[in-house]
């Protein structure tokens, strides 16, 4: 595959290599992925996260094993199948995973996959996926105006795709346009993608912010300093219902509350059409530890889903790619 | 002084006690607090913590004070004067402390004041708050239902006042009463209240309970498994608008949006009869190293107001004492 650079995955050399997010922002750690087993516990242990860049990084992966396959004078194919089958089922929510290893294989007919073309579509699906950002955050600019102060949740920026992002894509791009803007995070309990990697992305770009804790966006719109709401989505469904990180629903419910308008981001690889509605989103349940984090006695109890469902009602509009929903 | 003994605060033998509160739940370490000036400290650092037990607190260090220097054959009533303006303005938000000053000292005749009724009147406010936790307990208890799962947020429980709580002690006394129930515990950011805290309390108490973070508690109730909410509260206004713990205002949008009932328990001390709506009641802001937390960028801009304010309307009712607002 030709060389392929984003700001959390690379392919070089015929090297797979993945920024450990989990270690973001006091470590800069790049990986070295060999394997597609390893391309999974990868994305398990969050080290590569954001529902299209592990679309993304699954795809390369797959990539990479069939050219490898090719290089040592073919291989079995068999193995390519079942290791898309486990890619695919690495995180049950975001469905970009899934799209992408049904596009690159799991939906083709046998005949037609070969090791060239599944390489051929890991590239394509890069290059589609950086466009993609172009588009929704260009799209998703255009409602942000001059002063505005935009409130987001998670990372959705360029460590969650191959391009400049989903929701902070477009804050990014309105920044870009000479906007003058103030960006809001949300620090995003328990895993606190916000406070360490969407802060961190602010920094590097020099768009001023200010960290929240979750539960102080309520109050900050009670005061009117919240005009805009962005955030991605891991899943939308048939009928505009979204699962994205869990919180959003809550700021959802808070946004409605405060007539904040509340615009979701998400590439056209975040739709699912088999899907009619967000009750049929299955959300991921992690380990306890996330929430008890060393701080609460060593055995409570816990319920921790990592995501939640809105639904389409709450919200202004979902942009997808150039187009709205 | 005569003895006194609360989960959180202690005299005996002439030396007054204070558990850290910002070391538990792992290490359970007890203070001596030998002057007012250390009370202060203690009060802002959180060690001592709780509207309730602030106030408590505040006046049992100002009783010794006052004994102390009836031992010694009388000192300066002036330091004590100057001691107790010192710890009325520890912290500005819970008006506790603050009601407690006042009425030991602050608003009285100088000539009604001596170290004798100092002393007694530490000792009156710590057995009064005692009867203020059965007193609001046996009230909010009756609204809590066999079979309830209940949400609360920060901690209102024993470590929060001299006796069994506010919402906290509601909770208990339900349980006490032989009422099968779960509760469901808000971490509560920035400072973990919840996680640390009350886990710590219940799980000493046997009553059942799950931790979550505080962006759950509205996907929780989307999905019908709350059934009442029971929070304390720092400072209540004339109209019923009152302060508590940040996202407090959060759950209380949310619970009202999902029709599920909402209940503040506070002590008439909590009540501040010259604060006409929540707009006048102060919010502490702290440092920003509680949000960041060595998490997200060292030099992340932060806002950390420590309590919000809830307007009357958004909620059900406020137990007060055996008295309702």
């Amino acid at each position: 595959m030709k060389k392929m650079t984003s700001m959390g995955l690379k392919y070089e050399n015929g090297r797979l290599l993945v920024l450990d997010q989990a270690r973001l922002p006091h470590e800069e750690i790049w990986i070295e992925c060999k394997t597609t087993a390893q391309m999974v516990g990868l994305i398990q242990r969050l080290a590569i996260r954001g529902a299209p860049l592990i679309g993304v990084g699954a795809a390369l992966a797959l990539g990479q094993a069939a050219e490898s396959a090719q290089a040592q004078g073919g291989g079995s194919m068999d193995t390519l199948w079942s290791a898309a089958r486990e890619l695919r089922a690495a995180r049950p929510t975001a469905v970009n995973l899934m799209w992408a290893m049904d596009r690159m294989i799991l939906n083709r007919d046998p005949k037609t996959v070969s090791f060239e073309t599944l390489a051929r579509e890991a590239e394509a699906i890069f290059e589609e996926d950086v466009q993609l950002s172009e588009n929704m955050s260009n799209r998703g600019a255009e409602f942000i105006q001059d002063g505005d102060a935009v409130l987001t949740h998670c990372n959705t920026g360029g460590l969650a795709t191959a391009g400049i992002g989903t929701a902070l894509g477009a804050i990014r791009r309105a920044f870009e346009q000479g906007k003058k803007i103030h960006v809001y995070v949300d620090e995003t309990r328990p895993l606190l993608q916000g406070a360490r990697l969407t802060a961190w992305e602010l920094k590097k770009l020099g768009i001023p912010y200010t960290l929240i804790c979750d539960n102080m966006a309520a109050f900050l719109m009670a005061q009117g300093k919240v005009k805009k709401i962005f955030v991605g989505s891991d899943r939308v469904a048939r009928n505009g219902d979204f699962a994205n990180k869990i919180g959003t629903y809550s700021l959802a419910v808070v946004a409605n509350y405060h007539k904040v308008p509340f615009y979701v981001v998400a590439p056209v690889t975040t739709l699912d059409l088999d899907c009619p509605t967000g009750a049929q989103i299955p959300v991921e349940e992690r380990a306890p530890q996330e929430v008890r984090n060393d701080k609460s006695p060593a055995d409570s109890p816990v319920w921790n889903p990592s995501f939640d469902v809105t639904p389409r009602h709450l919200i202004t509009g979902i942009v997808l790619d150039d187009r709205m929903m």
